[in-house]
């Protein structure tokens, strides 16, 4: 991961847990044999499967003197707060760590290695500062040209933010490539870095290459034709990130959308005003995104993927069947019930719609 | 301007016209007393208001030794390209302006200010780079909270990037003023920053917080009541700019907007692509503005600014009425004909529609 095999320990002090550690997860889920160890001292002597469900036997320790003892050479911090700065609690482990010689990785808004403490620290033991969120140093203005790929290009967009878009994109391609088809995963947020390998933090860009970073990713993933399914990122109903989404959806250019939703949640997630804005009806989630898709160009949503974190198995069911019946649309939870009624819609969409190749 | 009454040279080498010289155009209307020349070698001799159409009897000059000896004191970057690089043949321009020890003003992408042969000379002289894209150091998250000022907030969108967007929002404070109205003018752009003195300019700053400083911005200017006035960036149907335009306008949370379009322009700026993407029907951007508002706040279109620069009088007229007639709203160029229509669409406005104070 970044450059070189890694042994990492996630920093997730009084946060691991599905809700706020989502960087932490995802890697977990994905990536979990580069992971040594958790960090949270209020969890610490459990497993990552018992605070969140994945990772299995990974077990959870109090600091990084006791990872170090487990054998990790990294730290990811395993948080990405809205505004994205580092909790002032975290400093002492990312010193140490750096102290210890370990590599850095962060998603943060906030750069690590702007920081003259960390950077001097870096720099006396050689570790590395990886900012997965730092902007690469290119200006890329988008002109509509991923309309124009050999390949099929699918978007996952979202009825709030931290609804399941990475994991369905990762999901959808992995059942896409269960099906025999060729398919490459586009990651546009710093999660999906980690587990991709590559991609840009798009969030983070200066706003006006938004779409023109996704639209560079874009391309160079339909070099090899097939699918190319891009991670969507915030909601355009979101009122901090609706931007984000849209720069997204046109930079991407998509032939199809694939609507990613969390059941059960009733308000957005906007930090400073929690009960405020509603979470829209999924046919209004819809028809949205088909609008604003067609500003640049059109495409249809062609499956729901419904996060059911938390719920029983008959309620995770029942929650699929109602999304389905909402909007007409094969629906699943793509980590409990798998991806491939979603990979079915768009192996479906590219035979109707497709222009022959 | 920017901390003091300043004596402007406005480089504009080769591009001293109304379509390419967009900032040094904005200053030169609304701050023409700061202005003492504009520099093109290949128009020197002539005045701004034969190159341009405005700012009168200012001469165009050759190079920044000519400016100095008219009495400039500091240089503005007068231009704004898409990607927002600085021309190479302009470096020695800017070099000179440092080694004469002006400031030099610039609202590019590339900051001025990182550049290490600028830095050196503006340091061997005491000179001060100002660059007026370079983010504020804050990370405001967007929460909606524009929706619940005291004031009546309109944003002015568009049908396309640099259709006039700016120059209609001040025009339209101006023309509330003369009806006696308090109104504030919030600028999101550099060539506004430059007329009003402030504001942020969002396209520049991490996409996620493009929302979250309008939002900021707003909540300052709605302080004193009266109308607010927010500046648009962008086109919902622009494929480069279309995020920086929904973020605006979800963290402005407008409760009216004004369309700008330029008379005859047949197809969207897309510097890649010229005649790709076709400027859709004004009925169509209409439904899509108020589409796109509705998933936050919903909010009118209550008139257009039409921009008929280049037409003769009757087909200016014409082109007014014709935008008029086909969106059923009062439409005016602001420019020429003035913006009252506008401002006494948005009076109306509030008297009709805002909750009793």
């Amino acid at each position: 991961m970044l450059g070189r095999p890694r042994r990492l320990a996630l920093l997730a002090e009084g946060l691991f847990t599905p809700a706020e550690a989502k960087t932490a997860v995802g890697v977990l889920r994905y990536r979990p044999g580069e992971v040594i160890a958790v960090i949270d001292s209020t969890r610490a002597g459990r497993t990552a499967a018992e605070c969140v469900g994945v990772g299995g036997e990974i077990p959870v320790v109090k600091d990084v003197a006791a990872a170090a003892t487990a054998g990790a050479d990294s730290l990811l911090v395993g948080v990405a707060p809205q505004g994205g700065e580092l909790p002032r609690a975290w400093r002492g482990s990312v010193l140490e760590a750096l102290r210890l010689g370990w590599d850095v990785l962060s998603g943060l808004h906030t750069f690590l290695g702007d920081d003259a403490e960390f950077a001097g620290a870096a720099a006396g033991s050689g570790a590395r500062l990886h900012d997965l969120r730092r902007p690469p140093p290119r200006r890329p203005v988008a002109a509509g040209r991923a309309a124009a790929v050999a390949a099929t290009v699918a978007l996952t967009v979202g009825s709030d933010c931290n609804v399941g878009k990475m994991t369905a994109a990762v999901e959808l391609v992995r059942a896409l490539e269960a099906r025999g088809e060729r398919a490459t995963l586009v990651a546009t947020g710093q999660t999906g870095m980690l587990v991709a390998d590559g991609g840009v933090a798009v969030d983070a860009v200066p706003a006006d290459f938004v779409a023109g970073f996704t639209e560079e990713l874009v391309i160079e993933a339909a070099r090899d034709g097939g699918f190319v399914v891009v991670e969507g990122q915030g909601a355009l109903h979101h009122p901090a990130y609706s931007g984000v989404a849209l720069g997204i959806l046109h930079g991407a250019c998509p032939a199809a959308l694939l609507l990613c939703h969390q059941a059960g949640r009733a308000h957005l997630r906007v930090t400073a005003a929690p009960g405020a804005f509603a979470v829209p009806p999924l046919t209004e989630v819809v028809r949205a995104h088909e609008q604003a898709a067609r500003w640049v160009r059109p495409a249809p949503v062609v499956g729901v993927a419904v996060n059911t974190l938390g719920a029983g198995e008959a309620a995770a069911r029942a929650a699929c069947a109602a999304a389905s019946r909402e909007t007409g649309l094969p629906a699943t939870d793509p980590v409990r019930f798998g991806a491939d009624p979603l990979a079915a819609a768009l192996v479906a969409f590219r035979r109707d719609h497709a222009p022959a190749a």
